[in-house]
């Protein structure tokens, strides 16, 4: 089934210099994943948080006004850690914001063999506008002809939206905007038009965090929104579902790798099979998940028990997947998408 | 300043049929306006109910399968009452679905006068779809060209999206979809193009409610989402706020009517006026409301204190509104423009 490269993990925050003085980058993870010239490029969410001592409640977020990270020291009467995550309002003290423990951006790693990265030292994209003071999370990359469809969230006081930018060198990026209102993650836009329309998976933050799927006429504004799958009443997605990657197109039908998580946050990975001409129309699905958190790096991290893809691509029979383990390291691994298609149940 | 219709209010619901068999309507409120050939049109919310005993828990809602609206007895020992438009699981039974106590949706009334309406026996538009099971609310209609369009909230189990349909004759309707995902409400699409795309304000249901301002290119599909305006911290709008009707179109800008709940949820009304060129620039708004509950219709009801209206229009210097009462009853009432413009600060 599927198989783990044996260098795993491939990537970790130790390796990595943070780009803010003063911060450790606590996680590198949840790549979008681009074939570029000869290379595999990973766009790396990196996550960085201000050094600080054991009980000290320093939090970083992106100035608008002065376009810098600045560090705030929230007052430990009025506010309390909610998980490694985030500090919440205590009680009371409800009309305040919520803050990150952490601010994330992108940044670029390359490699010839897929397996060997060097990770550029700049962000490829850090926060600049006000809907990302808390940072800009878990791309996916589309290529659609020769340009590059980056999209990703945008957290901040207002919520988690949706940011769209293209480039088509990764050195400069010509930004869209925000293409789905708050709340809203796991953005997936498939590669080409179908019967002359785009498409994305998504998964609005209502009360039961269920995948839509939307239409656009040029990957800007989207509309024509229907339910697409409810998660599910098993042991591995009785939480929520999310697309992982972007669609794949095979032979048989639009090959979608997502991620499910049960009640308790436990990550794994599913795949399922959409029609060709209406990719609204699920026609295989994987009745178990062929990854699980197993491998310590994905067992032990700043959040236990992920496994998490923002990509992956297919060659001849194979898929290649990279992963976030834990919200800590990357890591990867293949699988026979012959392997993946005969363990669907219609 | 603001001065009510003496007929107020206009429509109760003790004057409408239900078109369900066993129920009863229990509001007729917060109505689309449109001007049509000589008529002011209402585009009208009826709630309607189940007829039950005081301690039964029956709820209707429309089910796919037969297109038919059925009642489900909900078990009094995993349901509790939340307030008056709905029931929800108690501690336990979290996984079970909230359900209301009624069930909209929208119905015309005719009038030559504004005042004197004749309200039509048949739904103009009855839920009809998965996403709208629970009901059809608030429309808003928007005149471009000769062609009305309704947006209007959808409410299922999924949550509170926007659908949007068309009609030239108020008598049949092109149906296009989901314009918004949930949970979204509040959505007013301006009357004509600004600078080649079409805009819409509307409220997504995060943390803080705020107002947001999307574009598109052809009134299906949105996108280019902006923050427009945050809830404010004053008795009258540090709850939410949200637009009224459509935006209309003034010699000093679009004047917008929108309403401001409270903490307690009392609604009031208020008017703002943005930039011709650019409706995302708030150039002048009305310190304090021009309208807060006050007369008895509005004090008491099915949801008391509240004033909310989804429809207006200009002739001359007049602004005619007519808003939902205490979730009840509709009323209507004038204002001069040049009034409105003298109580805005800038």
């Amino acid at each position: 089934m599927f198989i783990r490269f044996k260098e795993n993990p491939l990537i970790t925050p130790t390796e990595i210099k943070p780009v803010n003085e003063n911060y450790k980058v606590i996680g590198v993870f949840n790549a979008a994943v681009a074939k570029f010239k000869s290379y595999t490029i990973l766009i790396l969410r990196v996550a960085e948080a201000p050094q600080a001592k054991k009980n000290e409640f320093k939090v970083p977020f992106f100035d608008v006004a002065s376009q810098t990270t600045k560090i705030k020291s929230l007052d430990d009467s009025k506010y309390e850690r909610k998980d490694v995550r985030a500090f919440i309002p205590k009680k009371g003290f409800d009309s305040l914001p919520t803050f990150l423990t952490s601010i994330s951006y992108l940044r670029l790693a390359y490699s010839n063999d897929g397996i060997h990265f060097k990770i550029l030292s700049e962000p490829f994209i850090y926060p600049h506008n006000s809907l990302q003071t808390y940072g800009i999370e878990d791309a996916r990359c589309t290529k659609i002809g020769s340009i590059y469809y980056l999209n990703f969230s945008e957290v901040s006081p207002q919520g988690v939206s949706v940011g769209l930018v293209s480039t088509q060198n990764f050195k400069s990026y010509k930004d869209f905007g925000t293409i789905f209102l708050p709340d809203n993650k796991d953005v997936v836009i498939f590669p080409e038009k179908i019967n002359g329309s785009y498409y994305a998976l998504n998964r609005p933050s209502t009360a039961n965090n269920n995948m839509w799927i939307s239409k656009s006429p040029d990957l800007i504004h989207w509309g024509e929104h229907r339910l697409f799958l409810k998660s599910g009443n098993t042991y591995w997605d009785n939480g929520r579902v999310g697309a992982g990657g972007p669609p794949i197109k095979t032979d048989n039908g639009w090959l979608v790798i997502y991620h499910a998580a049960d009640v308790n946050d436990r990550y794994c990975l599913g795949a399922m099979l959409l029609s060709l001409n209406d990719p609204t129309k699920i026609i295989g699905r994987t009745k178990i998940p062929f990854l699980e958190p197993k491998a310590p790096y994905e067992l032990k991290g700043f959040l236990p028990n992920v496994v998490f893809t923002c990509g992956s691509f297919l060659e001849k029979d194979q898929i290649t997947i990279y992963y976030g383990c834990a919200d800590q390291s990357i890591a990867g691994g293949t699988i026979s998408l012959t392997n993946i298609l005969n363990n669907m149940k219609n």
